[in-house]
């Protein structure tokens, strides 16, 4: 066990969970800038070299549950039909960590230009890892993902 | 802030770091079990659809440091110079998180059979998100990675 600590928060253009692009086909296009503490900046060295960096964040802003049994099922926005939480991107789960990739476009010091934020304006980032490869669309299964768009056309 | 608190472990063939494929061109192709504790089942509904999972977990036998100024730099086995550490994917990191992208080959109650597995026995996982799309690999830059694949050709 460990108690997260903030390395950067979040400047983005959402602050509130409504504005943020949801659902089918929703593109997260919008940028924003990740601000790292002072004491982490010589952890970005040569960070400038990624063009895609992955954020890990906390949803500071999701309510603190014990989630059990049913609480473990998601209503996405993108289906009409409840998932397991580890089967969707929700909010609401067993460690409030969010994941977001979002391509780097400018490093000033301490501020990481990026495009692609779907955060919260004062989101706090535990962690951020460059991409490094991605699994070929062609060999990707998005079970029931695939099925809600299917459904939708 | 928030404690983190398991929601399984990994079952790998892999009790010791120097066991790990690590550095330029070594594949994480080992076969694993993340064995989900059973109050979490439920969310895991419907997850057996998607063919690649995101790992998010616990670097849980990684000395826990301040990490401050050069703390910051981390030598990783791909190359022989220092990098930051959030442009790598050390253990060493002000939170101590990993994240692993694994092929989902069975499910069986609350064992996920996986392909890919890069963490030790016994690691305690955090969260399992769906892996839902990739940045085509011509629009990939890989920095200080690529330089050092390039030096050693």
């Amino acid at each position: 066990m460990f108690t997260s600590q903030p390395i950067g928060f979040v400047r983005s253009p959402y602050t509130d969970t409504g504005q943020i692009p949801k659902g089918l086909g929703a593109k997260h296009e919008a940028d924003g800038v990740l601000k790292i503490l002072p004491e982490f900046e010589p952890g970005l060295t040569d960070i400038e070299g990624f063009s895609h960096l992955i954020v890990i964040w906390e949803f500071d802003r999701a309510p603190r549950e014990e989630l059990r049994g049913k609480d473990l099922l998601a209503s996405p926005p993108s289906d009409n039909r409840q998932h397991g939480v580890f089967a969707t991107r929700s909010p609401r789960r067993p460690n409030p960590i969010g994941l977001t990739t979002v391509e780097l476009l400018a490093r000033e010091g301490i501020d990481l230009h990026v495009r692609g934020v779907n955060m919260l304006d004062g989101t706090p980032i535990l962690d951020i890892k460059p991409y490094l490869s991605s699994i070929p669309s062609e060999k990707l299964r998005r079970g029931w993902l695939a099925e809600a768009e299917a459904r939708q056309k």
